[in-house]
């Protein structure tokens, strides 16, 4: 099977390798730190044992799901508990192919790499959409490139890689595209605690059958290891999305369940309004060296991944090596993310040392 | 999707609603405990954090892999481990199915009931062989059920429900079915710790690249909710497995991972024995009282089901809710496992009150 990821883990690889001090800005793994609670529920859970430690419901822990529809308003039937933010995409995803209503995925280019790969495993072909400069993605475009072939129209906000913010009038245009053309909007909103613009829009804000949500706790809780997500659909899609789940995974592993359960009850809105204090204030910091780079770049309106480009220093792969060798930055290339952006590349704000590193791209480009 | 499972659930949630006293037969969830080592392990993880709550190798924790492939006696490089046995049957069946080396799949009758709804979820074909009255499968009506549309032939010993265990002799053949038809074996083996005969045999015993083999530690160290299982494949079929493995779940969920490379290290040869032990002495409890109650029966070999027949009472859902309100003991239909045996019953000795049930059958039919 064809699939891009492996491009993260050369570069990961290189930068684990390479000689002397590098700060690390290619994964999307938090360093902020989970919440107290996430370590609590697991030791509450790990006293349990018994019959605690045996399948839960294959839609996942009902007091979970029961967390989730009230937090997010919709009915507890309507939530499917998942591996992480990845199986539910990957349900979404199979649930709007298998419909007999049109084999191609509308997404955007630049992309988050999974999504061509899963769409090719499931039997679709890609179909992609090219965004603005600054990483907006303007409804017209995506309505110009949907049509009777359209099985699911996929967007992710905030977004990985371009930090833009999908707001309400767009969102509102997605989910009426995705009507017109019996299709499915399948709106990854993992990144939806990380909105500096105050501009985020849920699809789950329009209720219609053609919209499919799908979250996970890895980047709100800085548990990306647990695998735990969800998906919210109507029941028509549920259902069928449940079967699948039930015949690929049986059920999401219980222990980072309960400790996800716990952790929600547990955490107030302090620990996720200082994770995003801290992302601005990186983004500031991170920024502010590019302008001295002389980089050109896109302020970040949510997530925590920034885009740049260097003046005559494409983001390519043996670029990204040279950086990583002579100024100790590990970036991705962009070709890591379709082909709109790939002289760019791509900084992952998780490190505590983004001060250092938007200072060594400024010695390095001075 | 269509899919049989349901079954499972419905005889579950009637027994759980029945009045009075019900012993539970249905589930396969063990209820002799898990080592203490699988707590240990979870606490000791929940006391790491930061990073270690991140994303593990796609592919699972190397050490937990280095660890399996020891006493595997394979390369680190053929293991992956899995959400469970669940996703390992997943891939392994999706690697078979994806070759264009023909679509069907060929497994026995009484079947696990994943395994129907998995292959027609992989786009593939049912071809069922039936087994012997004792459960052994006859390695030449594989033989003869198997051609060139055959992507995949799918064992599992020690078998549910029968509680058949295939021999060498047979193993072998399989293995050997499978390479004369350009298909995959794939050996489901979850219950390999629980084989009272000595026979079983791995298909890992015999070097093929035409052979798959899927196993988890949900029954070995009772654990079915964590959820952590492997698959075991030559390079030419491991490399696209994790692609899918990747694309599907990104990784399985690392809490439980760490607990079942702690307890694989802290847990000795005693538990797996007791545990065996513990069973082996239930089997026979329970014959006995079938012998009692004048029905048909197989003794088990392996695994942790017994298949039933009573004389003038075939295992419909009816008589299976009858024997839960009039006897008291909650059984499964043998609808749920394939045509073969829709007239008997399955009793999972997962209850330490397997006398108390095999007395209440004997005086219901007396």
């Amino acid at each position: 099977m064809e699939y891009e990821e492996p491009l993260f883990f050369r570069v990961m690889e290189y930068a684990a390798h390479a000689d002397g001090d590098i700060v690390d800005m290619v994964s999307g793994n938090p360093d902020w730190g989970s919440p107290p609670a996430v370590a609590e529920g697991l030791h509450e859970y790990a006293d349990t044992g018994g019959r605690e430690f045996q399948y839960p419901p294959s839609e996942g822990l009902r007091e979970l799901r029961e967390e989730i529809a009230a937090r997010r308003q919709v009915d507890e039937s309507q939530v499917i508990v998942t591996n992480g933010g990845g199986e539910a995409n990957y349900l979404a995803m199979g649930r709007a192919l298998e419909r007999n209503a049109g084999d191609e995925v509308v997404m955007t280019d630049p992309v988050y790499p999974y999504y061509p790969g899963k769409t090719t495993m499931l039997g679709g072909t890609q179909r992609f959409v090219e965004t603005a400069a600054d990483g907006s993605l303007d409804p017209e475009d995506v309505r110009e490139a949907a049509s009777e072939d359209t099985a699911c129209i996929l967007v992710n906000t905030p977004n990985n890689p371009t930090g833009a913010v999908y707001g309400e009038d767009a969102m509102r245009e997605f989910v009426a595209i995705a009507e017109e053309n019996d299709a499915i909007l399948v709106s990854d909103e993992v990144y939806d605690h990380f909105d500096f613009s105050g501009e985020f829009a849920s699809a789950l804000q329009f209720d219609s059958p053609n919209r499919i949500v799908t979250n996970s706790f890895s980047k709100s809780l800085a548990i990306t290891g647990f695998r735990v997500g969800y998906c919210i659909a109507d029941e028509e899609h549920a259902d069928p999305m449940k079967s699948r789940h039930m015949l690929t995974n049986v059920a999401s592993s219980r222990p980072a369940q309960a400790a996800v359960l716990h952790a929600l009850r547990e955490t107030d809105a302090d620990y996720y309004r200082e994770s995003r204090e801290l992302l601005r204030e990186r983004v500031e910091t991170f920024t502010a060296a590019l302008d001295d780079a002389g980089a050109e770049y896109t302020t970040p309106d949510g997530a925590f991944y920034v885009m740049a480009r260097f003046p005559d220093f494409p983001g390519t792969l043996e670029n990204t090596y040279e950086l990583i060798d002579e100024a100790g930055v590990a970036g991705m290339p962009g070709a890591g993310f379709g082909s709109a952006r790939d002289d760019w590349l791509r900084f992952a704000l998780v490190t505590p040392r983004v001060e250092e590193a938007a200072d060594r791209l400024a010695d390095y480009f001075a």
